[in-house]
């Protein structure tokens, strides 16, 4: 492992720091902040972690634990079971990690991804002791050059007492090339970020730090846990179709060129089916700016519908992770990962005009969105960098199935349950039914373009009901408030909605 | 009238345009989209549309209308008394169109203010026929110098099949040189907005057009309305004297230094209390980056503490209108009036890093805001620029009595009835009881410190019992959904909520 390890770390005196994980996760101690690499589940730190969980279990301590986005490899369930987690941000996807939250055994702090370096750099978090950053290479001066995943990793390496670096000797020496490392000014006179296309590249190929801070190097080989991201079904084929002719439209309209505008898709089922659909299409020359490259980035580019992807992570199946992790050189030239501040930036978003396509777990009549609580109540996952992308883009558009559970659940209700994305930062919505467009509508047409073009027709007649009952109250927004969340009283007393829709 | 036109209008050929705002309103189609000028009560277009009004009594027509923000002169009580608005967007202030709108008579399209002209320079607003800008002079190329606010008047004027000018012989002339008038470029290849400070000046200082646009020339002397901000009350110097000790233990902490960071306040009496406290505070060579200069803009300018202050429009009162616009000149240095798109830009609040300070209407005891919606439905004035400064600024700061209408309403309540801001755009709450830091916190901490610090400590038993129930059941976020919007319930039926609090 050495001699590879020599391939790779560049650092003088590189081997005096080298030690196991469980001695580096002995850094750590009782109340620190710590900050780990790793985002939707890509190059986060792997050894260290889950050394401090088996340590946990016979030396308990709490460490407040920031990351750039999700982790794999159960490294949240390991750190949740040996109650290692007192405070947890800005994201995360995992089942035990979850409950624990829901159960307010974790604080979970969920934060717009751009922010989080944002609000750290202000001193606004309080101070990081240490940084765990997964590197596929150690430069001379001891820059670190990320894996699969930049997310919060430069920031929290710049700005931690200590770093522990986990090299993954695993990694594709190709990795080296593929980041985009750029830190904004300091206030107040900081300088715009000079970003103006996806392919614009601003800062170094590693993440520039004190060598001295670097308080260990572990050798590492663990692999990123594969995506979970399931191929379109025939629903999400169908969202796909409508958002399809929806663009055809807007290119016929003189709103859109055939190339679009930067796109940023969300992780999960219906975006991949959505980005799959484009492969089809009669679209060329297509970019992408977004969070993740997921399997359906590298379909786009091997079809040549796509010229480039900005983001700052990959995340991918086993099978697409053989293709393009062997082959990363070819595709290095049109890919950038970049820090998650950067590929989530609201002044950037806005400049570039992102299409911004989410994932919304309900929507009301008016348009709002709840991206994260189960009944208004129960985390989720986090909002991620959704408010980022359908807050600044060019055109905002969420997609959910009609109904959940078989048809137990409505996924359009009179009144969301909770507010992530208000009805200003929503333009588009989409089910497998159809497409609502609510630009320039006032909320009582929105309703009827919601309920007519969304909603399954199940739970349409009910929908009507309440809003033509809301309509004769009055008001902009009209409500019945005794009965807006009775939709979610009877999934909560009944686990359906059936009984509202009768 | 015309020998003082021709001090001001340098356009050759300008008397032929001359025409009366009859003749102009004549120009006006029903079925038409216009543009007006006017931000908050300030350089509304007034003979024209009062015209239209007039006109509609008689020919009735229907319009949908665009302004910058909030008109004077009762211009929309006449527009909305003649049936002459068929929409309106973005924003309004009038009590006679509020009615209009929570009838559902007038369908309003509520928006950040930063995207409504992005939104037409994309087409996805349709299509601007006439544009009717209040100007002070009009350039020997047919640039049309502003008045009092710029709004959105740079792109409508840039964007409408003609343009209709008022030009108004009452402003002083001084008025050249106030205003920097700078227009994004097209996507995809759009530039890095070069403000990288409140004093940068980036344009040009009269809104570029082609000059044969130009329809029509009204000669008006017509005044803008005078601000309706009350002076500080007992409640809103509390609430001041809050926020000045938070600022100064940010000082203290290192967080911000002793000229903090550029500030943004929302119109209003509390956000102007505010301001005004900062004249007694410890700060030096403060700045401002917002969208209204006010009276405390300008105490804060004369008293020596403030060194610039950049908005899209002055409203002040009679008294401190009279000492401003008769000494622009001496002020002209030191302010600068932009289009609301860049006062407003998100890419520029989060570079310059505003800290942003807004009314809530009422806040949840997680710190979600309902800025614009009474009782969840009926439409006070809009969201304005609260969204675009909330979200993006290092500080978001929202102010509230803790009560309203003599304690029968809560301002702190259960659960929001409408979310214009939710809890990750919320950093401090601030009532005349306390204030509330929820920086870094996760609900179940911030409800007690919104609780114990910012609600009337009448409602507080009621909001903890709340509390503690909802804990019982658990989730992140954690609600008793049959109880929570009880309390708006409450307010409907009985015209208070201290019923609930029994």
């Amino acid at each position: 492992m050495m001699h590879r390890a020599e391939q790779r770390c560049r650092l003088p005196g590189w081997r005096d720091r080298i030690m196991s994980a469980d001695e580096a996760a002995a850094l750590i101690q009782d109340g620190m902040t710590v900050g780990m690499s790793g985002f939707t589940r890509a190059g986060e730190a792997k050894d260290v972690p889950l050394a401090l969980a088996r340590r946990a279990e016979s030396d308990p301590l709490k460490i407040n634990l920031m990351t750039g986005a999700s982790l794999g490899n159960d490294i949240d369930k390991r750190l949740t079971e040996t109650h290692v987690l007192a405070r947890r941000m800005p994201f995360q996807v995992d089942a035990t990690l979850r409950r624990a939250i829901n159960a307010g055994e974790v604080m979970f702090i969920d934060q717009h991804l751009s922010e989080t370096v944002e609000l750290l750099r202000n001193k606004q978090l309080g101070k990081l002791d240490v940084a765990i950053i997964e590197a596929s290479a150690i430069t001379e001066d001891g820059g670190i050059v990320p894996t699969s995943s930049v997310g919060n990793s430069a920031s929290f390496a710049i700005l931690a007492d200590k770093v522990i670096i986990e090299l993954n000797l695993a990694t594709p020496e190709a990795m080296i090339g593929l980041h985009d490392i750029y830190i904004p000014q300091m206030r107040p006179r900081r300088q715009p970020i000079p970003v103006t296309a996806p392919d614009t590249r601003i800062g170094t190929h590693y993440i520039p730090i004190a060598p001295e801070k670097i308080a260990a190097i572990v050798l590492t080989e663990g692999k990123d846990s594969p995506s979970t991201v399931q191929p379109p079904s025939a629903d999400t084929q169908r969202i796909a179709n409508h958002l399809i002719r929806f663009f055809e439209g807007e290119v016929e309209a003189g709103r859109l060129t055939s190339s679009l505008l930067p796109l940023q898709a969300g992780i999960g089922t219906v975006a991949n089916a959505v980005m799959n659909g484009l492969i089809e299409g009669p679209f060329e020359d297509l970019t992408m700016y977004s969070e993740v490259l997921q399997d359906s980035t590298f379909d786009l580019l091997d079809s040549g519908k796509m010229t480039f992807a900005s983001g700052s992570s990959i995340t991918l199946s086993e099978a697409c992770g053989q293709r393009v992790w062997n082959d990363l050189e070819r595709y290095k030239e049109r890919i950038v990962l970049r820090p998650q501040e950067m590929s989530n930036h609201p002044g950037i978003v806005r400049r570039l005009g992102i299409i911004a396509i989410n994932t919304a777990l309900e929507a009301d009549i008016y348009g709002n969105v709840n991206s994260t609580h189960v009944n208004g109540t129960h985390m989720m996952n986090g909002i991620g960098g959704s408010g980022d992308f359908a807050r600044n883009g060019q055109l905002s558009i969420f997609v959910t199935s009609s109904t959940a559970k078989r048809g137990d659940l409505s996924s359009f209700v009179p009144f969301v349950s909770h507010v992530d994305h208000n009805e200003h930062d929503v333009d588009i919505l989409v089910s497998e039914h159809g497409l609502a467009d609510l630009r320039g509508l006032a909320p009582r047409e929105r309703a009827v373009e919601i309920i007519e073009n969304c909603a399954d027709p199940y739970y349409r007649p009910a929908l009507r009901t309440y809003f033509e009952d809301a309509c004769r109250r009055g008001g902009h927004t009209p409500h019945c408030l005794e009965k807006a969340l009775s939709w979610h009283q009877a999934a909560i007393e009944h686990g359906s909605m059936r009984s509202v829709a009768l």
